[in-house]
């Protein structure tokens, strides 16, 4: 099969019509997306490693749908409706085409749960797999959640608990996010521990946060919620007055003091999660 | 250096305010992008891979450059105009934060001298540098450029010479895709050889195409020409009234028959171009 054939095949896999702004799905150069009045677009990529992001035994299905589901999570964490998306994947010549198709299967099958269209990509070969995931998304003008709105005085929040097992499912807050768009004063996504993307949120905003309590996953320990990385929930201040969503938890408060320190039992909180370039 | 301060450099080497219709840029969860009304946007992605597209003695601001560059080509054959970009990159652990710099230093000379910003990324490890680059441009609502659209009765055209060594610099022909929009019934660019990509174009657009002369490179062969690849020069139709941009030129017309049919000095053309998953 070459790769005329692939692309002709995926985009069969796809599905018919392009939709959802897109008037140019799989085939020609450039997808070509009309935007809806009033919206701004949310853009995001994010890198999925054979060996460094997930290990060679990942069932393809699972790889495919996680490569989307992490940039899924951060279009959750800017308040935002994915759109398209664009994959760039390069395999090894000796996967097989069964191991391509068992890929975009697990991708487009989160992509159409969240009514994402697969606009276009790229194929090459590679020693090991190496995806990169383009995510569009859309929130209302003006309304895009970012790290850097926090507060003295407003309260700090999470979805769900943290210290989930690194090869769980990932299921983006896309719901969380929209209802926190226009009204949480900061937002970003767990996917490196709290412990780092706290000290990110807040360093951003130019605060210093307080950790009373942490929801965390039965069976798992308090090290691994507070630094483990890969859980996907949401980390979002909200001012004093708002109604947390249901199904949250509020975790502390966000304080004066030095940017990016996070205190936790009385001490400092040093950020551990997972930096790629860290030593 | 931890990947807090590269990102941090990174923001400072990309330019002080986000423009360009970017109100958000490096260093959130996401990206924002403003669209302008009336207009379309062009998305696109494309994956540089070490070994597999360039070798590990080029230079790393070549790299860069072409990283972006070949991703603008295909803007260019849409007839868009580049407005942002996002890069993910991996890199082997001992390649030196100079080598990151100078890539990002030559993929920025060629993002400013096309006003495009450089919105967000994504940095990780791996064994070899593998880039993959997202690239939004803009058309006039309407006026993007396919390849489908050519009918029996056009002329075809190409801009430049063909034949170029593989490791010239890439210079996107952005000028002459903006001129095009709205006049020519296709566009491709050039990246995987004229026998592939005349292939491509006239198999989308239902007819075959007659080529008649070839503007070749001086000191290569005719071979080379036809199926070399990496020209990134663009190959279009006109109808027949309409006067070609200058620098174009005039190599044959599209006909009708078998979709995908190339005519070449009497007989079919073999596509040989660069198929990534080709035997």
């Amino acid at each position: 099969m070459n790769e005329l054939e692939i692309v002709e095949r995926l985009r069969k896999m796809a599905g018919k019509k392009p939709s959802r702004g897109v008037i140019r799905g799989i085939g020609d150069d450039c997808a070509v997306f009309r935007p809806k009045p009033g919206e701004d677009l949310l853009l995001k990529t994010d890198q999925l490693i054979e060996g460094v992001h997930f290990p060679s035994s990942m069932a393809p299905e699972i790889v495919g749908e996680r490569a989307l589901a992490r940039a899924f999570s951060d279009i959750a964490a800017a308040g935002g409706d994915p759109r398209c998306c664009l994959v760039a994947l390069a395999v090894p010549r000796n996967k097989s085409e069964q191991w391509i198709r068992s890929f975009f299967r697990g991708l487009l099958r989160l992509a159409r749960s969240t009514k994402t269209v697969l606009a276009g990509g790229d194929l090459a070969h590679d020693d090991k797999v190496h995806c990169s995931v383009m995510a569009i998304g859309a929130v209302a003008r003006g309304k895009a959640l970012t790290r850097d709105g926090a507060h003295p005085g407003d309260l700090l929040y999470v979805s769900g608990r943290l210290g989930k097992p690194w090869d769980q499912r990932i299921q983006p807050r896309l719901a969380l996010g929209r209802k926190l768009a226009g009204k949480a004063t900061a937002c970003i996504d767990l996917s490196d521990g709290l412990s780092l993307d706290l000290h990110r949120l807040s360093k951003a905003s130019g605060v210093a946060a307080q950790v009373d309590r942490i929801p965390v996953v039965r069976g798992t320990t308090l090290e691994r919620a507070l630094h483990g990385g890969e859980d996907y929930e949401l980390l979002f201040t909200l001012p004093p007055r708002v109604k947390p969503p249901a199904g949250t938890t509020r975790i502390g408060a966000i304080v004066r003091g030095e940017a990016g320190t996070v205190w936790f039992e009385g001490k400092k909180l040093v950020p551990l999660g997972y930096d790629h370039f860290g030593s």
